[in-house]
């Protein structure tokens, strides 16, 4: 099979394996490699062997650290001059925000009403400045544009950026060195950053591992756009993942589509009490996204039946004061 | 100074650290070396140096398993296969539930009316016999007695047992393998198993170390003793740290005397807020008991400033539905 008849949606920009590769490099003075987690009674629920890659414990909480770090140390001194720009509901902008501070440029970051304020909060104290924005993609577009003409900021796109899907791709290259082949990995979907860097490092590490998304039901666009072949993004997002309701990049579902993605779905029920079994068992407070996964595995047992699974947790920024599991 | 004049309460039986040394090796092949964390924001927020010895990532999600585990692989075959008994509100039952199991032999668990219900559930879990009784000292011995009476299941008392506070010593005893010698070590102290034994396992490891216990206001009776210069154990407690209501044991006591251990006294809110910090920061499910050294900390800020400093959490196992911030 030749990839490029497969992909009509590649760019020469699509990041590769030797990009994962300069990426680990760039980002390994301020990343933390994140360690590998396993739980003797969660196999045995799971009926497999589960290799949690904890990025809940990356800095700023979120895999996102690695992308944004990336691409902040990826810019010339000209453009790392006039700082970075992004929009994010969370998780990417505390991320930008703080790997901005690691190089000392300065960071604006473009948040829709209704973020989760825990999220926000980190922005902030990661020194980057907050821009209010309406919750439509058309207004954060506006805010940001505005941003990137008034200061020259660059713009660091939260999932389809390939300097940060190189550097999402790391946290899979540091799980397979540490456990060896897998026969599967499965990584979180929203705009397909993480699962697309993922797939770049798991074909050159583990070509036998299969890769899989996991996707909320309620933002199912990765899913329906795999099956459709062509990107469906047209929905309203109804989920508990708040950092699952972006939508799927065009270079993402092209990498997806490349290396034989498959998605699994999980509605918000499976993903709640797969997030507080892991809690209760596992004693880590990861959020919804990050549960999504060992939801997945649970729900297709069989299927990951006896085999060495991969999961990578996205992120553990909660807001403690509103639990999914109290509001039910 | 003499340490046999300044502990009337000493007895022979008190344990020494080649127990605490006996008791590691007899318990490698069992318990869980935990990891040492360390966490940058919070060494920040605090102003010295943080290593968190992460008990509550021991199997059955406690420092306890450690001691019970000793105590049960102590046995000599003819004790061992009339099984175990003990009286415990939570950890210290799951812990011998869990030892026992390992070994293949029955275990007995008193608890009072009114235990934490997820603490109960794994002990039902591990295979335990429960036997529920009056929440006074008084009915707990009575059930208890009356189960060794029937079955001649050998008593492990949760703290005051020498068996259970050499095992209870290791986990200061990794710390320090792994961190080399500390300014300052807190643990939390209930009936003083842990506390007992990281006292002895510091003095012989890191002898310029010194060791504080954290306790709740709501059940200072190890602060009043020291204070006292005798046990002073007649009171009610009323704190959130469901695993520090217990009484200062006697030998317990003595070995607090002995490496002249001071205690921090901090109140639930205090405790509750240091667990809530850490929930947010670390990412790290830790029970009310734990985050009373972190509030001790936090609450003495001028002494532990700029020091190397170990504190031992002691467990995770938290109601998830009863969280103490949602019930304020």
């Amino acid at each position: 099979m030749n990839p490029s008849d497969e992909t009509p949606a590649a760019s020469p920009s699509l990041p590769a394996f030797e990009d994962v590769l300069a990426a680990a490099a760039r980002i390994a003075p301020h990343a933390r490699a994140t360690p590998v987690l396993r739980s003797r009674a969660l196999d045995e629920l799971a009926g497999c062997e589960l290799h949690f890659k904890a990025e809940h414990l990356q800095r700023g909480g979120a895999f996102k650290f690695r992308g944004a770090c990336n691409a902040v140390w990826s810019l010339d001194l000209d453009r790392a001059r006039c700082g970075v720009v992004t929009h994010s509901s969370g998780n990417h902008g505390a991320a930008l925000a703080l790997a901005a501070k690691t190089r000392g440029i300065a960071c604006h970051v473009v948040v829709p009403e209704g973020a989760v304020e825990a999220k926000l909060e980190s922005i902030r104290r990661y020194g980057a400045v907050l821009h209010r924005c309406a919750p439509t993609i058309a207004a954060r577009e506006a805010v940001c544009a505005e941003v990137q003409r008034e200061t020259g900021a660059e713009l660091v796109h939260p999932y389809a950026d390939p300097r940060v899907i190189a550097g999402q791709g790391t946290a899979a290259l540091e799980l397979l060195r540490e456990t060896g082949p897998l026969d599967a990995l499965l990584a979180p979907v929203g705009g397909g950053g993480l699962l697309g860097g993922s797939a770049i490092a798991t074909a050159a590490l583990a070509p036998g591992c299969k890769v899989f998304g996991a996707e909320p039901e309620g933002a199912a666009d990765a899913a329906r756009s795999l099956a459709a072949g062509e990107r469906r993004i047209d929905f309203v997002p109804d989920t508990v993942c708040d950092g699952l309701r972006g939508t799927l990049g065009e270079p993402n579902f092209a990498l997806l589509r490349r290396h034989a993605v498959e998605v699994v779905v999980v509605d918000d029920a499976e993903t709640v009490a797969a997030m507080r079994l892991f809690w209760r068992i596992a004693k880590q407070t990861i959020e919804p996204s990050s549960a999504t996964v060992l939801a997945a595995v649970l729900k297709q047992r069989e299927r990951f039946a006896g085999k060495r699974v991969g999961l990578v947790l996205s992120g553990g920024n909660v807001d403690l004061d509103a639990l999914p599991w109290s509001a039910a």
